[in-house]
């Protein structure tokens, strides 16, 4: 696209319909992302179906009403993460084609689905019922996102049988988000017992030495099975995110 | 293979071939791993082409060059991560075909490869000159996972145009290792160039308030880029494991 | 003129108006800041048009209205950062010239100017949407404190181009301050990209590992684009009085 | 005891054969310790077995020698723990009858086993080989008390078959010591296949994130395993001391 | 009992009454918990007589309500920990045989206690008034799971003869479980005066330098008193888990 | 004294008039603290005029009102500190001789002050009007144990002449209590005015960096001034306590 | 300059001596530092007479040799940080105009230095002497960097008078520098007796607490001295960078 | 004094013998330390017989000797501390009167003694035998400053009864120093038995969790016994200082 406009500048100098001035002030005026990069921002979502993404915390009801409002205005699928529930029946209220899933507080408008094919289904373990509302983030997302998603939960090493009940499902999946708190030492079990790519979620899940997560996420980044990557505690909006950016047919 | 184990048990015991102790025996015996799990382990490097890895740091000489040369009698690619000079030499001259890397302190004896295909090709970015031994485990360790590698040093966040001058690279990638010290910033950014999956490792490069690498690495947490994904200070290795699990064609 | 008081004194005492024993109490009563550093102080609204500020934070209304009262008596200035905005309409209500900033929770009275020439255009930036109570507050102080000030909102590193369109105005100002959350990359980036000074402002916009903008902090703290220098997290005050010190004409 | 003693003293009292000054005397001599106390120290290692232990990190050459020489005086089991290897040789080299283990660091002087029975088997478990200098400082402190002691290592959580491998071993156990480093998942994973108390050990093994076997120890801290208990990182002296205390057949 | 499964199995196929496809399919169908460790899992409340537990935080009412319905159909001990009165108040309500500790924040629902015989007596021990919540959660816990309680409160070290009261009853216990806040010194003064195993617990009790419990963590860990293990700030379920544990008749 | 009581016994006892199992008896009831260290504590308040203290936060409204009625029966001074409002109404309201200090939120019940005499003044200072809770925790404590005590607030380092106009007040104190939170550095500057002893008490006053009160703490420890002794971040109570220890006549 | 290129490049379009494709390509192949930005980079030190800096620490000697000898060859000064003494006599021996100053573990090869004015002199405190390493490092790269630089040295908080008697000096700087270990208190103090910018570097000096630093930087973090910029720990050059920057005549 | 000097300037002044301009030249000129504070400082080790104190750590050899012969030039005791073996025989050999302690690794040169009395007997008390260097250096240093010192040594918590041995001395003396690594656990039971002031100095001793003395220092910060106050890890000079300030007979 660019080499087009810049074809069509080229052409308009050389047949002397834009002026060298003119020509100048234009390829200044380019805007940087025409250059390449920027494609992949202002038009991502329309093009690659990717959702459009508001972070709800820490933002005013009013704007993320204004926000997510300009944003269905497109036809890319909407999410609004971290929403609290007040807010949340606002949007619903407000916006045609919101849901608001409480368990993970979040948003969504289902949109144009992306074009491209997934690689396989991404499955999402917790090791605990308290771990659902991340793991149903990432699942939630990585499904408005174009992927096939499968669930495990509540299968946490302290009970090793529950999880090695599922060890078809485990072995089928081309992508694992891996969700747990506390310990945090699921992943390193999962990461032993599969090929594929595994995406460790600490959470916040626990009390005293957990402090908020720190101990589950300082336990997946030490994870002695190799290739496990971690993202942020209670980030399952990020762990889907990734597993999207793997899942995807073409690299 | 084990349900083909099992029927031939089974088959034993209706012919009378087997006793129904006999039975009971082998079915206890039936090495846990035979359920399916084990294969993972046991042969994993036969099977799969992964290398055989043998972590030097904290171990002695003797227990280094004992460990590699019961794995150099097969014909898996070794590896030997953080290995001192000193003891990188011995195994050379103790066993035929290592290679001692002394930037990223690694010995590597090639031996059979995956024989599965890549996806493409595994890129890693390092953000300066000293982030370069881990640059490298990552990147001699992937290659020894049969992955293409291709490399880009020296690209920090403080010299944009560095990283922007290779943007044709970033786009051919099919999976991203982006390794920087001290803030640990280069993933967000490339994180926001690129659509495919990237892998941070936060090296321990920096002083005072880097905290061997803490800095980094809650950088690379916290990055703004959705689908970012973070290893442990200093892995270069985990990096690559996790690279190469992306990297597969099959998942 | 302590000078001049001085002078006053001593021809008082020669001239036989003042006892000695007068003298004596005269020049104990001297405040210690007319020895010269008191003048910053009691005075130092009144001579440098630098604002009285107040932090609202942890007082109650009472105290806040009682020391916001007295202040306003004169003719400097009056800021009183960090209010609840309860207070801040008491605030409004009960003291004439009060406005009050609900995003950056900053309540302003304004005053004499400072008489002395700016050196140019002090520039704030944002990373995200989150950030922005921070950024107006650093905005806001800028402005009271009698500095031209710009802002440029939400362009963070994971968009560069967002950035880099904005170039001109990078090169066109005297002082940045560039307030980002999360990971904090923004001030490394921008740092690199110009020759002014540069004050990061870490703000606790995250969760999980940001650890209430430890991370940015850290992150900031160990950038590596020299010259780029750092205040307390959220303190948006401390970096516009930082950058009105910087962009003060004459030394 | 300590009642006959006084009956004793009382009745010279009354008999006159005791001075009011003297009896006070006497009642003040009374050592503090035999109020019952202290018998648990003087005479601790003779009465009970329990052997006398020296930490001999910090200490100089001189003082260790010194301090286990006056201890080998007596017939109770002597421990230097955390000695270094020329200190040990030393030590072998002046007192007759110390043996010292390079890999924990440990000098030992077997003398009289304690009187008491033990209820079975303290099991000590490593996840890595990089434990074993803990893991056998655990195993051979536990056996300097009397206890039976197994072993089995280099069980670690990412190939958990091996693990699996032992369940007999692991339910025939009185007290499970289980040492792990890294991310120090193992007790959370054994603590949910056995019944017996499980006292978990934080190694220091790691790198970057682990922060010396911090990571380790907040995650054994936090486990999701009911009733594991945990000692400071690198403390397999510490864990075989509260086995011992737990094995004693009579509480 | 597997075994006894196992054989019925072989003998129906041996017998032609099972085909081989039915009996790979009855044999995989085998829950893992039938190769032995699942008994523990599925059964283990019934069979050991050990309370089937819930954590109340972080739940919703209506989730701790259903999970505990369910429960409460069995004949096992239930216990409800971290519950809030709210919950707490309608848990009692709604299902016949509750009773809820307000200090503790803890509900238990008694049922049949396990067959074996325990060792002796738990004894519970706590520094200040405000451990309390902590102390009576494990002792209640320790009760619920059929061990012998006794209690002994604000017996801090700043009062040492308060403590030295009670040296009768620290000696006849058989395992002491020690709960403290601030500095945490209570059980290595304890651990000091007895030979049975001692269980510390920290509290969070305490401010500023008491990080939330930290200090006291920390403190316990650290213990000069050979044997004494630690559990999680606050955990006193987890110190009676350990307790009963510990206290079997039968290791 | 005890010396006297136990001469009175034995005299007894040789007179016949005690008999040796009542002499047992006697000499077992008394109580550990009749050995010389528990009058320290029963006694202490009647016998020292230290007053009695309860530590409110954490404690229910009823154990409160509970405890302090009790204490209000002796005629010591009473103590409650970090008391809410409401519950320091409730005190005032249900028991005679309270006053409650809402800006320390302490309540205090004055009575009987101990006989000995002071050295001098103590004399707090803090750095800030934020500061005065825990500056007016430690002036009414001081003042409830027997203390001339005077006050100098709002002296922090960058205003100095604030500070160096009281040298007078300084140089005539006996011991110094510096409060100060954010950077804590107001010790350091007194300390090197002064001769006598310096209490350094840290606050929570600050955000960001200042992590609760730990930037100060951790300043105050590391002061340049040789002879500074710090105490709890916000632990006005504690530095009242060591003041009087300091203050006392006799030592 | 990119203008004229760009001109020259539709010029010769227009003239038919370019073909459009040609033209395209050429555009493409503009280097993106072309754009503006890479001015800064490439030509940074010939444009600026910036120093080309190079961090010596963590590069093996052939390194830092190979790179500074690369340098050299332009006429832009050069300095080489936190070099061993080693190598910095290999440096001086192997290149020709360096010098290396052991204190701030420094090399400096004068060039030629910048063109433009600065607006004054860069002031260089430190507390003790023990910071005079990284003071060093700050004067000796302000110098090199173009600015006239002054000392005062060992002017901690402790004993005021010695940094008071330096007012006139404070007083006549355009920017400070303020260098200060263990408390770190020095900044807060100064900040408050001048009005220009102050730059505050933190220094590893101390032990315990100060935590290699920290605490020192958490301190200048929380200054309650409006408008004073922190840099790293140690990171003297940082400093002297940032007051480059603030010192340049034209902003 | 500067009472007199400004009267007679005064007197000059109205006499005519000074001009105005002289006069205002005077006070101008009057240092600061002439207002008082200074004498503090410059005559201080002479007027009070406080010793000169050198901090050895991070000082060259060089600097050491040089600052150490002009320090012993004055009749004041000199101490240099943390002063390695290697230096502290070159002192001894190059200045007379040096003597040096290895153990505590300190110099001293002992000069004329302070004038005024002491109030009594500084105890210091140790944990264990490895907290021996920090006790040690606070017993040297107290006995530099003047006090009369007595020590008790390893009388850690774990073993009680040989703390309570030493009632008498405890009870005597008027300052305790109080020295424990690991949990620091000593000063919270010493603070319960004791009225005088009570100073905790945390030590480095200990592994793990102890965090290099951090675990100790909590454990003191939040003791329970109230009074107790803290200095630095490792600070045993701190303690002497400190302890020297209480101990003064004239506050």
């Amino acid at each position: 696209m660019d080499r087009a406009r810049l074809t069509e500048l080229l052409e308009a100098v050389r047949a002397g319909e834009c002026s060298i001035d003119a020509g100048l002030e234009r390829l200044r005026a380019l805007p940087f992302e025409d250059m390449g990069f920027a494609k992949l921002d202002h038009h991502r979502a329309l093009r690659t179906g990717f959702p459009e993404v508001v972070l709800g915390e820490g933002k005013r009801p009013e704007q993320v009403l204004a926000i997510a409002e300009r944003l269905a205005a497109t036809d890319a699928t909407v999410l609004v993460t971290r929403l609290v529930p007040e807010v949340g029946e606002q949007l619903v209220a407000a916006i045609d084609g919101f849901q608001y899933h409480p368990v993970p507080r979040l948003a969504v408008r289902p949109g144009r689905m992306p074009a491209g094919a997934t690689r396989g289904t991404v499955l999402v373990l917790s090791a605990g019922t308290a771990d659902l509302p991340v793991a149903e983030e990432a699942a939630i997302v990585a499904e408005a996102m174009g992927n096939p998603v499968a669930r495990i939960y509540d299968v946490g090493v302290s009970g090793l049988h529950r999880l090695l009940d599922h060890k078809e499902q485990l072995w089928g999946a081309s992508v694992l988000i891996v969700v747990a708190g506390m310990e945090g030492a699921l992943p390193s079990v999962v990461g032993g017992l599969v090929h594929c790519p595994v995406i460790a979620v600490p959470t916040s899940v626990g009390y005293g030495a957990s402090m908020h997560g720190l101990a589950a996420l300082l336990g997946m980044l030490n994870t002695c099975a190799a290739g496990v990557v971690v993202v942020n505690i209670d980030n399952g909006f990020g762990a889907a995110a990734a597993a999207s950016r793997i899942n995807r047919a073409e690299p």
